[in-house]
């Protein structure tokens, strides 16, 4: 791909897709990883490639749920770690909690490329500023202090067979609170029956996952997770949450875009 | 990918995933081939996944204005040529015409590749059963007389620049009506230009391609080009045909897909 000019209204879009081929190359993606970004797209296009109003509130109450749970975690796949690992490690660290690692499909090889991809972006965020009204000094030794999990596999998920079941015993495994951005409809109900707050972050409003989450954001990953970081510092409380409401206002945005059809 | 039960009620769509993620190890598609089918599934899945009645109309007038073409031709990309190139080989058969391989990230080896697996494909539509009513004993030899365009490279499409105007001279360089499943917009753009009959098949009735088309059928590939192939046969007339008004009736379906959420 050439270089993309900043003017370009799709340069994001057209950024991400680059990054997701060249890590597809480095085998850190499952093979249906592009065939599933590509899903992720035309939502997105239908959403007008920005943040809506609704999901923005669907990030605040996932901020405020991870931070008020007991342990919380973020879960990591292939896609989520190419698009959005950054974020991700940083969110991690505000709220003091672990990533992990955690693909469908799961060979040794993508485990460890992944993991230090993430251990390469952890040093990346160590070095950035960090939030508003935090310690300079102290940022890098909460950043460093974010443990990535995932390769030790020493958890279950019931309700789960084979592969699919491992995690991490101190991650997925004990956590109250699960931020599974781009989750596969299985695992999602598996982690609801388990009784963990299960928060998504899903383009296709009417997936499984989408559906049967408790908290909703219908956003692109890597937007919804740099606007988690900024929520994540204002400490948002809890709120009555309407999850039927949050899908129901992305299916009228994209509903919306017919309006585009010159008649 | 393991085998998929006859009763799961998204087995085509998983078969063609199936099928494309098979072409790309072997060469078969450009490395942003995967992501676009990602993108059509998502607005497949939004339509239901199947052919609405407003697209067979479309398929019917595409028809029409393939028959009654001075020169027609059908061209194939990769994907198009992975997911329904047996049809678009059965349909030229029927039209008389060529296919021609024409695809947007142009290498000589992906060129080959293309157009050996078609050479097989038009083994296998000669050995099928004729269309109703057609002569069994002559349809081997009007299938094997189908040519199949794009390895000469000795004709131009005016208004583009460097390896994407490059086709056939005797295909789309002549043609005054084109059959261009999932082409970009700027190629579909130029073959406006030039005065030719456009018609498309494309998933998302909001791209640039869509809209510029003189007829759009929105509809995925390997069922609407199936359509096509009985479509022909009925030999149907050229109708007042308002495009704007396909595109309509597709968002539509697709905004009514919100009714699916349960509130």
């Amino acid at each position: 791909m050439g270089e993309i000019p900043d003017s370009h209204p799709r340069k994001a879009s057209l950024l991400a897709r680059a990054k997701l081929t060249e890590a597809a190359s480095q085998g850190l993606l499952a093979e249906s990883a592009l065939i599933a970004h590509g899903r992720g797209e035309a939502f997105d296009y239908l959403l007008g490639e920005r943040t809506s109003d609704s999901a923005s509130q669907a990030i605040r109450e996932t901020a405020a749920r991870l931070l008020k749970a007991e342990i919380s975690v973020i879960s990591l796949n292939g896609n989520t770690t190419v698009l959005a690992g950054e974020q991700a490690i940083r969110a991690a660290a505000i709220i003091g909690c672990p990533v992990e690692v955690n693909i469908y499909y799961r060979t040794p090889e993508r485990m460890e490329n992944l993991i230090s991809t993430l251990e390469n972006l952890r040093l990346n965020v160590a070095n950035q500023d960090p939030p508003l009204g935090w310690d300079d000094s102290q940022w890098p030794d909460i950043v460093n202090s974010v443990e990535i999990l995932g390769g030790d596999a020493d958890g279950r998920i019931e309700g789960l067979e084979g592969p699919r079941s491992i995690c991490s015993s101190r991650g997925i495994e004990v956590a109250d609170a699960v931020l599974v951005p781009l989750e596969d409809g299985d695992r999602c109900e598996a982690l609801v029956a388990l009784g963990k707050q299960v928060l998504v972050i899903d383009l296709n409003p009417l997936s499984r996952t989408a559906r049967m989450a408790h908290v909703t954001i219908v956003d692109e990953v890597s937007r919804a997770m740099t606007e988690l970081c900024s929520a994540l510092v204002e400490e948002p409380e809890i709120s009555q949450w309407d999850n039927g409401q949050a899908l129901r206002d992305a299916l009228g945005i994209m509903a919306q875009a017919s309006n585009q059809i010159p008649s």
